[in-house]
């Protein structure tokens, strides 16, 4: 599988031309073993990620409503010990929140370096439900920003920079952020939502603003299309994973996850020749003990 | 008093020039009425800054040992109703910020809009002390610091330009930061740890570490001259303000206060036409009752 199918790094992402189903679905099994072999090995990184507290990894999740968010975390993730790892759910900001810049509650979520931080929806809402329902920024009370007509380009090319900025500057401290849209077709979400309906065990994950944002569905992709042009970079690329296909889509981000992790330096910490010392005597002690 | 003989705005600052006596000294009592003067209207507007939450102003105070900074908040903020403002003192990083990027714990302190964040030293510690004293950094485990060669000017380039693209958020986000080196002589900071160490009830605010940093003291300056440099714009100046004369100091400063706050579009909160009628109800049946 080669990534780079995957990647944006630039301005020359048109959603209309990326693929919502996989060149080839992978069976069940067959993904379900690759997604465990991959995480098999990243388990590993990840423990010298833990032990070194050098780097940290920052897992962006975005996608339209039931493309297999929280489910891919449940599947892929499944085997990797909790502590290394903490999900949080960027839901509407509180009071709190918009009181003060809206990237202020990212902060409280960031990671401990050496931690694994999944971001299940992010501050990217804030240029994407936002560009789709513009009154909700006249809540946030921000300065020069009275009505509609103050919410124009100029304000979304701004936040684009300040978030281009704000992952340029977790880059330069040690965090790798790696982000991920999961594209998903109308008509499957179409079929997920009407599961949603049928099955009684799924009704919980089904409300009937899921279907009102349905409505908006080109708003979001347009908005989703921007977003991911003006932040696309280098260092901080997007992922955009054909994700009709649950278990493909979960191979996929694995191989995804696993090959971007391998390109870091990671080492377990080194122990001075005086540690080591301490090393050899506690150890002649605990045999004699 | 013209804030423009006081202020930078770009990289054209020469520690060495910059004045540390005023040049007129102003007697305390004339000092102290100004002061009072400039912070009666400092307060009208900072309850207009409360009641509209659209602003947020952020005072950094950065200077050698002894310059008066704490003195100085305590006497030019005393009429200021304590609900509005709070002060963050920023010491040694502790092991919780280390895990983190270097800004992370300005996030924790950084006020809500409407309200007032006096940061007491700063992030921009994370650029003076680390200056001369690059081994505290090893400390940071930061990813590509494995020794002092490390940590050459790119390193600190990337800072300052990290740091201006923060403050140029937080600026879009409905911030003022209204940044404050209190320039003290040598010589006048002598005469303060004396009186330190000669009067018994001072002698808490003197720690033997004093003299030891006292001994870096061109590295300081230099530091400071750099980071000052780097990090002065436009939107963001930096504020020199001569501290050997305490009291003209404070009243150089709350004159700046006043005219920086002054230049904000501030105004009470627009009542509706229908919250207006409530009132007017309210108002009808508080009279009958």
């Amino acid at each position: 599988m080669k990534i780079s199918e995957y990647e944006y790094q630039r301005n020359n992402f048109k959603i209309s031309e990326a693929a919502t189903t996989p060149k080839k679905i992978l069976d069940k099994d067959e993904a379900e073993k690759l997604v465990q072999k991959r995480m098999k090995e990243f388990a590993q990184a990840q423990e010298m990620m833990y032990a070194r507290h050098h780097f940290g990894l920052i897992i962006v999740l975005q996608a339209m409503d039931a493309a297999g968010k929280d489910s891919l975390v449940n599947h892929v993730f499944q085997g990797i010990t909790p502590a290394g790892f903490h999900v949080a759910s960027f839901k509407q900001p509180n009071s709190i929140d918009l009181r003060h810049d809206f990237l202020w509650r990212v902060n409280a979520q960031l990671p401990e370096r050496g931690m694994i931080g999944i971001f299940n929806r992010s501050y990217y809402e804030d240029v994407l439900i936002s560009r789709v329902h513009p009154e909700i920024l006249l809540n946030a009370n921000l300065p020069g920003i009275q009505s509609l007509e103050d919410i124009n380009e100029a304000f979304y090319q701004t936040r684009y920079r300040d978030i281009c900025n704000y992952e340029q500057y977790l880059t330069h401290s040690g965090y790798v952020i790696l982000k991920f849209f999961l594209h998903v077709s109308k008509e499957e979400q179409k079929k997920r939502f009407i599961a949603r309906i049928e099955e009684k065990d799924k009704n919980w994950k089904f409300s009937s603003a899921d279907i009102r944002e349905r409505g908006y569905w080109n708003q979001y992709q347009d908005a989703y299309e921007r977003a991911i042009n003006a932040t696309a970079t280098i260092a901080n690329p997007w992922y955009v994973l054909p994700a009709d296909d649950k278990w493909t889509c979960r191979a996929i981000f694995s191989d995804i996850l696993l090959a971007r992790v391998s390109q870091l330096p990671l080492s377990y910490p080194k122990i001075s020749a005086e540690e080591e010392n301490k090393l050899e005597s506690a150890y002649e002690e605990l045999k004699k003990d």
